[in-house]
């Protein structure tokens, strides 16, 4: 069996997400296997490097699938994007080896989240940012921002609920690029819990608005309680930016 | 009676336009003109520096209406974008001279039409550019753009039917930037006739497909036959976006 790499970018406004357990109809992987099914008269199962929640986009999120597809890499890419719905896109086609898998081969990963800071605000960027009004310091962002970078228990940085797993993650970089309104924060790391870029986010923007200080980071990931810290900034400023292999 | 001044965005996916003779209902004036009749319990008419057809985006379109709200342009400002859609955002509201006429007084004006130029579509552009697969030459593009430079008579490229006004314009710049899949043309010229851009645009990129000659150009303003000059390019990679006073 042929087993096929996919580059993929999506706007997950209208989407339930990348996977979900339950009600699967309306999520990314469902349409992508739909179409693949067709094209190959297979049920495709596609592998995805991970999740993403409702709402969260992605501009670089890679699966695999097996095929026994006679079709050449440039077909496949042509097929999907012609029968997915216009928000998902197939960006790249790829032969992969038999033993590559999307989610066990990841190394790390790259996200980021996009903010809108002005007091007006954006009929474009609507759907793709948080709208942030009235003044943030970058400054103490990009402060508390250091005491996140290494190795370090992050259960106070997500929602999940099970004790039974690792809450152990590094983080490699944290970068915040502000051009104009547009803030991008990109998190680099070699994997993340569940909703931990929307709460570091949320605390971030706590401690730019001035509301936290950043001093309070080591402290709060000591602590391990989720309560702690800052909100969970919303789903559609987050984008899967990259995945390494 | 005070005079407000109004600069506009908007994402004109959804409106049959800036205005519409007619069914006037879903339009970004009509949106306007019943949210600031709300705030000052007044009829307000906007006057707009000239519509934009359904489909087409705004960045900085110009609008006024005169008022006796006791309103600062803050509140006014606040009040619009609190309860307009979130697809139309005032982004900024001034007091102008009682003469001040947003049609009238526009000395110039600026249009941006937005290329996608891959193989590949786009999940974040596909309503905010025009999808053109294939080879595109920036240099044949350019080429040809010089030609519409200065004093013409744009029949030819336009969609006008009535014969009585003048299709004479003038066009003083046309600056062609291309930054990855992305081509942005920019338009700068002292008016521009119904469809004029779109149609300018589809048949540069006829040019640039290499399908016709740039030189074909001053022959087809010369005949002032539409059907002689490329297709109009779809609404929405159209944005206004820059009136000058």
């Amino acid at each position: 069996m042929r087993n096929i790499r996919l580059l993929i970018e999506y706007d997950g406004t209208k989407y339930n997400g990348w996977q979900r357990l339950g009600n699967t109809e309306n999520t990314i992987q469902h349409k992508l296997e739909n179409v693949l099914s067709l094209m190959s008269e297979e049920k495709i199962e596609i592998i995805g490097s991970g999740r993403t929640d409702a709402g969260v986009h992605a501009l670089g999120q890679v699966a695999n699938f097996h095929t026994r597809s006679a079709l050449n890499t440039r077909e496949i890419l042509d097929y999907c994007n012609q029968y997915l719905p216009q928000d998902i896109v197939v960006k790249r086609v790829q032969e992969a080896e038999e033993r590559f898998h999307a989610r066990y081969n990841a190394t790390s990963k790259k996200y980021m989240y996009r903010i809108w800071n002005s007091n007006i605000p954006t009929a474009f960027y609507r759907k793709y940012s948080y709208h942030v009004p009235g003044p943030l310091s970058i400054e103490k962002m990009r402060k508390a921002s250091s005491y996140f970078i290494g190795n370090h228990d992050f259960q106070a940085f997500s929602s999940m609920k099970s004790k039974k797993k690792s809450t152990e993650r590094e983080i490699y970089a944290i970068e915040i690029i502000k051009e104009r309104e547009r803030i991008d924060i990109f998190f680099h790391g070699n994997g993340f819990l569940h909703n931990m870029v929307r709460i570091i986010t949320g605390t971030l923007i706590e401690i730019g608005q001035g509301k936290r200080k950043a001093e309070e980071i080591p402290i709060i990931l000591e602590g391990r309680i989720r309560e702690k810290a800052g909100v969970t900034a919303p789903a559609q400023g987050l984008f899967l930016y990259e995945v390494y292999y």
